[in-house]
């Protein structure tokens, strides 16, 4: 057997607690897999104070230096999170020689490039199973599984707490408010839930899998993104009554060798895949001009669930692997393809449009005008009977369009808008194909 | 960039000719991923009279000899399946220090210890990922992804004829034969399709997958197989009225350190993920000791698909990973786990059991007498009612059995089919948790 590969974790919180207990409790099993000892070596921590079960006392620091400075440290785990002292934490263990696994989404998001060009002028590899959907080795999917492939097209539940919140309401008939409290009951959800519900943290998965899957860098600000924190139960039900789910998706698709990217709430079908995964799950559907479509399903966050892919790249970094997928593939690098991104109004979608409007005679017919107008087509149309006694008060007006450019649809909308019978603005979400 | 890597397809039917077509049509793409070009060198065919458009004709030989000699191939693709000469061939191709790539599950199923020995003998390496679910990465997944896990139990829909079979009859009630013959003319089902529809194919992919979950060699017979030639239209229906779904199920788990394999029709609940997969798909729930449970879904077979899979080995190989996983898990060797194999009349299972009696008292009192004889307990019992005119005459009487020993359960069933008012043997199945 090779000789013992020496870990550093840096970070030792939810994740970093499960990776410490695995390294600490499994050694044989991880030594099978990986040809040689896996070795904990030291812990760099910020709060001293805090009990670590399981962790020998003796390897815990505050001090990074302790691991950078150690020749014998291979690599570093950064479970720190966020984009600044991480970063640099980061930067400075690749210049010192040590490989780096980490699950930073947002650090890759932002500033993958800066990351992969350090890592490759030190000579060093950068794996990151752990940053998008948890346990599921979606990123070993697609960079190796799949790689015959041109990826063509892309949907992916990738927030568990957002995919949990609309599982409640859809099932139970919860409110928005009802979901997100029981979600932090169980811990699918943060105090501060606003990452999540705001389609931030599904945004940042999505540019590192496009990053994987299309070889090209999207400027984060460039996905257009919706969260779920204004979904009405109401349109769960009438999406319900059309044989379609509301999921928050990040999509991404290539069509005339431009790349489209979004996170947004979208009706999908009741018998597609993604439709029937339900609580704190995530799966990715991803389809490939070789394979056709395969999907990934399992849990995306936690403790040991992101232990898991953490120590599945800790076995690669060991066995070798990774560092030669790493140098490969030239993720993040200058001569990447830079696909040009689909300006968002020329995507081209089936869309659901729910309005709130007077129940008199001419109400239809001017919306149908004004869609008509932008050239958009329906395909079906929702106004449920009020009882008698409510006649001339105010009904809900839900409406399924064909497929139309998204521009034209979204000025549509805002002349709809501006129509006197409307209470309020309409409510739109795009639905898959 | 490195050298070329160059490559002998052993076999050019519908798979080969994809691998072939894959690699002349995409040098560039599959360069970038590889880090060198994947160069087709050579093609071994038993008629050299076949059509083999895409395939330059100077390729093409019926001479493995020109392959075990030529000093520049590097790896060599298995595809003529079988396990008689493609057996020697891999030997040979090993010998003469070629790196193997094979889809052929009968011959790991079978002989996987000798091919693996004599690849660790010279070493070379072998990869295998089409030989299991076709274009989904699942042996990557089982033996890299999921590496820090224990695997606890597997469950696969392995074979897309069954499946697809089974969901003709299910959403469309059609008899077998009727959906036999629809997967015929669709190309998902063989002009003789008996290893498919027996259950051998499916148990010839999961002894792969449990030497990769378990570490273990199966010996092929210990593999208990039912297949669907026999399902009858009526349990399908029968169980769709109870909420479940039959689906034939490759399943394996562990329980007191003891290994349970089968592959049979099992009733799984609307809900659960399998239940789910339509047509001739294929998808594995896998159950981890620190992931959870998650799940691989795409095109079982085919072409393309296929090829996917076989060129991911090719990359895998070209970069160098293959042979470093390959080294490093030691499947089939001599010192694996070996797991003991459980006894088939000691497993646990909930069960489904059909019976045709006579409509007449005391028929469920005395079913119902034999059972508990056995500490079997029912859950639930359908029996319909006839009309009027047809009393005295047969019914079905369906029950539904908690959790209880096989072997009991089995030794019931033989009793109950002693009793003087049943028609023709019982149906039963198990049922999923």
């Amino acid at each position: 057997m090779r000789d013992p590969y020496h870990i550093a974790l840096i970070g030792c919180g939810t994740v970093g607690g499960g990776v410490a207990k695995l390294l600490q409790e499994q050694p044989e099993r991880l030594a099978a897999r990986a040809g040689r000892r896996l070795v904990l070596r030291r812990v760099v921590v910020r709060d001293l104070s805090r009990p670590r079960p399981g962790v020998p006392r003796e390897l815990i620091t505050t001090d990074l230096r302790q691991v950078l400075a150690d020749p014998e440290v291979h690599v570093a785990v950064e479970l720190v999170g966020g984009t600044s002292w991480a970063r640099n934490a980061i930067l400075d263990l690749l210049a010192a020689g040590k490989d780096v696994v980490t699950a930073n989404k947002a650090l890759l998001a932002l500033h993958g490039g800066e990351v992969f060009d350090t890592a490759r002028r030190h000579n060093r590899a950068v794996a990151f199973e752990a940053s998008v959907a948890g346990g599921i080795p979606i990123i070993a999917a697609l960079s190796q599984g799949l790689a015959a492939n041109q990826i063509t097209a892309l949907q992916g539940i990738l927030n568990g707490t957002c995919n949990f919140i609309l599982t409640r309401m859809s099932e139970r008939s919860a409110s928005y408010a009802e979901a997100l409290a029981e979600a932090q009951q169980c811990g699918f959800a943060e105090a501060d839930p606003t990452l999540d519900v705001d389609g931030t943290d599904a945004a940042h998965k999505l540019a590192i899998l496009a990053q994987i899957a299309f070889g090209t860098t999207v400027p984060f600000d460039a996905i257009q993104r919706r969260g779920i924190a204004h979904i009405d139960a109401l349109d769960i039900r009438y999406a319900h009554e059309l044989g379609y789910t509301i999921k928050l998706l990040a999509e991404t698709w290539l069509s005339d060798n431009q790349l489209a990217l979004h996170v947004s709430p979208v009706l999908l079908r009741h018998n597609a895949p993604l439709a029937q995964v339900r609580g704190a799950y995530n799966a990715i559907h991803v389809f490939g001009d070789i394979v056709g479509d395969t999907l990934y399903y399992g849990r995306g966050a936690g403790e040991m669930p992101t232990a898991s892919a953490v120590v599945a790249d800790l076995i690669d970094m060991a066995v070798g692997r990774a560092q030669r997928t790493f140098h490969t593939l030239r993720l993040w690098s200058d001569g990447d393809t830079s696909l040009r991104l689909r300006p968002p109004g020329t995507v081209r979608s089936r869309f659901y449009l729910r309005m709130f409007v007077e129940d008199r005679p001419g109400v239809l017919a001017e919306v149908a005008r004004v869609l008509a107008e932008h050239e958009i087509s329906i395909a079906s149309v929702i106004q449920h009977e009020v009882p008698d006694e409510e006649e001339g008060q105010r009904v809900q007006l839900v409406i399924m369009i064909h497929t139309a450019l998204s521009g034209s649809f979204r000025d549509a909308v805002a002349r709809i808008d501006c129509l006197p019978f409307l209470s309020g603005p309409s409510v739109y979400y795009p639905v898959a194909d």
